[in-house]
């Protein structure tokens, strides 16, 4: 994969050590796949399609399905992430995270049913095992036909069945492929954290869907870079939602988790987001250590390792500064699209330079 | 319709006193509508189909799309009901409640969102709306080939399409076809009660998908007949959930709502079951009172009704009576089936004049 | 102590094994202590006292303060619960659980700060350590002169400091002294279960204090007998609250206890109640296994085992039995008393004679 | 009251027209009161006292009790805010909101229950009344020998009694007057927001108790002014918290007040905070608005009025300039102040001049 500029690429400056592919994927067994759906206006069938799938697989899955530790907060609950229910109650989750547009979530919660069905078979034969996926969203009838429902099973599949670990695509792909964030290009981003602990080595791995903000809001390293940046605005007030998934190799329980996914709102803010109300902000915290089988087949009693909460802010700190950076990296890989509601209306990606330049006070 | 003899058709006792139907459709404007899904083995696609989808409509939906104020109340959340978050913060929800199977809810949401579009098209064309479902669901994998995913499309737009008020059927119907409550065959199960508040006639009607509980834990009328009815039990363990939907027509705002829902498991509580840990047991309540548009197309300023807190008990009371007697009218209605895992186990309905039997004191 | 018979010892019926003194205290190092305020009316200063202060202390406090995992459930929150912010993020508290009267939480929790920083001087006096009391309370206004506020700082050393094993008194004592339940006179009950996992016994013990319930919805054994036990009614609708507190020594996170807390709904409705409004109906549960020091001197990584969620359900079947068995303890040792408001209106105990008849089915 | 130069005063920026006092009490009815503790060390008695309570009155509480519709976000839980179980379900709260410090809470609550007996003596002779007080706190047992339990009854009637409209004053006041904000002198600041909403006009204020963040964290106006001042710092780690109060006068009903409220997060975080671990960071909102007499004296169905939530960003930006705002009059207004743990360590004011000499660029 070519990988494109990316925000500290072009100059941006953020605090923290990431991880060597500054993604998700640094957190060891994380691994992401895509599928981006682009389609011209095909006449009686869509007004043109610009959409897709973003699969985190939270750790090696063969073998066995053993979940993970998770935790889910809801900022702003004007959207939808499947599956919160589970997660709140149990601590964990089984499978992949899934991220798509508004009107593929259902389509996305079916064929990712199927897949685990397929890729399991023998636990589904054997147990009486059921399979919830979480599948979260943001709308992007901006720049996609959403009523046209793209997404099918095979995208879902394709999403699943690519996923690797290692340098992460981000702008215009994935589920990320149609969004608009504070008015610009908006898309897929990621970035990552370094976290030393009393000698212990951790990571911290975000990926955002970044749907959100208006050009009012927008800053960039405490600039107000958006009243500087007045071209090419979409809409008058905030419509689009961010969807946040932070992974982590730390031994973090249900509750911590709770507490760390809670930071994502601190996160977007840092770009100016108030958490307008037509955004589904929700925010999904996992942690691939205290592994085990899934608890059909776990020990009666499993023995867990938890970090000591007064090292949390560690985390707190590395969360908020991958989701401040997962943002600017999705729209600097982002690229132009033209509306299919209201037609014709072009929607730029943020120009680097220019953004610099401003930043740098210019 | 042919209604079977119902709960207290053979003689059960309830208090509070019910509506016309003793159902859910008592509520003014409330239509139910189902899919059945039942099919023979096929060699190599499936191992029997017991399935379906159930189509709550809240209200009149012909012109705008009017939301409904709601709460709901997650009490073991090893299940699904999509739409939470929205409900959670918004305090309503638009379109219709849907309850199906485990492996369903995808499909089901897919295809609400597509009947939600083709119905409100210059909504959808015009405005940026949005449609994200409220889905239900339970596990019928011990009669029904779960993994099969045997729900499609036309099966939601059925239950939608087919949606009317007046009596409603029970047992193996719609969502509720495959299910087991307290090692009997259960299913879909509905009652209602009448409330005066100050001189002010409301209707509170609960609509259950009973999927729940352990015949050591079965109660009826306070007796508890689970230790005198032995014969053909099915698991050792509770494996299955409840869905309990509560409507009403008195002017209850979202906090209210919240409160109301949570009223589902003192109502579940009242038939013996504690909660089981495989039980996903979420409890939605909404108010068909104080429509308004969209908020799109709402006013700035809206007028509302809410009653004064101090009268809740009343419909505490009935929501409880109201479960408590919808759980048995799904059992009493439901009949025998064999089931696909473990295959061959017969799954029996049950016996109406035993259980009155017993509950009489013989 | 001469323990007054019980509800068990009356010949009312239980499922499930108690420990040996069917109280909270069967789980290892649990100590319950109690001061009990009963004055007639002094001119010009109360009308009344007939109050008091429970303490729960979890386990044995002398050296370091431990604290115990801990989870929350606001059933009705009409009412308070202090620490709860605590117990919702952290997943535990530190210190014990104190239970009082309405207007008495706050001397309550001041009296209890004072009480941890004379008992751990040394850590008060060199770290950073603050104190934020777990308080609960329910409203004795009828039977107490509650707006004198007559709980002092000395009642509730009294409590924290005769806080004993073994077996516990029950009905008029401690914070439960002015209570009512089910419109009889009401108190400080508790029971207690002997749980078997995989070989591992484990104790689930219980702590009410009964405040709730209307004649009308009082059952015992399935049998409506408030609509039998017509007489010395008290009041037209709910007004008061309980308080469940439920310990244990099994293995279990906050995320588990989260859950155990929650069964209290189905216990309390095992009585009748339906969660009236104007009750505060809040449970606190747990658990005193994977003990380790306070956050600032416990290690980086602490180990901890966990019980697998699949036995979950042997514990919610301890805690509705338990919190059943309890409330009935509380109202059967529980003593007639006068009430201050209205003045003069006799509240009974229940007449545990005629109770076991109507049960029984004379 | 000669009011000191405030965050804007000395030549800061903020977005946003403010109300006549840039005060919570521009908010029509809402007052304020304090009552500030400083006393030098008694031997034997005390370390050092320098705390006190602040005493918010949402609107004129003259005659009748009249409640104020609210929302609650805990969005760091290591702390308490009394009523919260209250304001949760019911979403109203009666009664002043009052905070202090950690070990000040009980005494508090206690007075805050006298004076509220004391004040409407009618009602709560008459009707089964009870109050449960709403009370925050933030630890200062860096400058304040916390476990003396300095404040006392009359303290809180003092801050009670004194509360009027008008200025505010800011700093060394109040429950503030020990606190430490990102490690210079904090304690009690306040702003308001002007918003017109389709013609109609209404306000937002905000209170904070400022107690929390890092001098690593702390920017200002998007500047890393913590990364240039770096004399007398105090410590390693987060070990405050902050309360934020949100007050309006818009029709805001509790759902809406409870997102309102999760603002504060975005607010903290303006000036760097991540919500460390050891801070309470709780944040109420309530709304003066739909006033109606307590549930026990209001009619049986009330009419209220609602705002859209499509005008909800207006509030959400409001409120997280406000906060942003108050937290800079907080430390701006503070004056320094020795410490007694550790004993002799000055904490002091931020220097206006080079605060904004660095913010400016120089």
């Amino acid at each position: 994969m070519t990988q494109k500029p990316r925000a500290r690429d072009i100059g941006l400056k953020f605090s923290g050590m990431p991880g060597p592919y500054n993604a998700i994927t640094d957190v060891p067994g994380v691994t992401v796949g895509y599928s981006t759906i682009l389609e011209n206006p095909v006449e009686g069938v869509h007004k043109g399609l610009c959409t897709g799938v973003t699969a985190i697989i939270p750790r090696g899955m063969s073998g066995s399905i053993q979940p993970v530790w998770a935790g889910i907060d809801s900022f702003n609950g004007n959207g939808e992430f499947t599956g919160s229910h589970l997660i709140n109650d149990l601590g964990w989750f089984l499978g992949p995270v899934m991220i798509t547009n508004s009107h593929g979530v259902g389509m996305t919660s079916h064929a990712t049913v199927g897949w685990m069905i397929d890729r399991f078979k023998e636990i589904f034969n054997e147990d009486h095992m059921w399979c919830l996926p979480v599948v979260g969203e943001t709308y992007d009838g901006v720049l996609n036909d959403i009523n046209a429902r793209a997404v099918q099973e095979h995208h879902v599949l394709e999403a699943l069945d690519t996923a690797t670990g290692g340098p992460v695509a981000e702008g215009n792909v994935g589920g990320g492929t149609g969004m608009i964030a504070y008015e610009f290009k908006g898309g897929t981003g990621t970035a990552s954290r370094k976290i030393t602990v009393a000698g212990a080595g951790y990571t911290l791995g975000v990926m955002v869907q970044a749907n959100h903000g208006t050009r009012n809001w927008f800053e960039v390293s405490g600039v107000a870079v958006g009243h500087r940046m007045r071209e090419d605005m979409v809409f008058g007030h905030e419509q689009g939602s961010i969807i946040v998934v932070i992974a982590t190799d730390a031994p973090l329980m249900p509750h911590q988790l709770n507490r760390l996914a809670r930071r994502g709102s601190i996160g977007i803010g840092r770009n100016g987001s108030k958490g307008g109300h037509n955004s589904g902000d929700i925010f999904l915290a996992f942690s691939t250590a205290n592994g085990h089988d899934n608890p059909w087949r776990a020990p009666d009693v499993m023995n867990l390792e938890i970090l000591n909460d007064v090292h949390l802010d560690l985390f707190y700190e590395a969360a908020v500064q991958s989701v401040e950076e997962a943002v600017l990296n999705a729209m600097i890989a982002a690229e132009d699209r033209v509306a299919v509601k209201p037609a014709g209306k072009l929607v730029r990606a943020i120009d680097p330079a220019r953004l610099v330049e401003i930043v740098n006070g210019a």
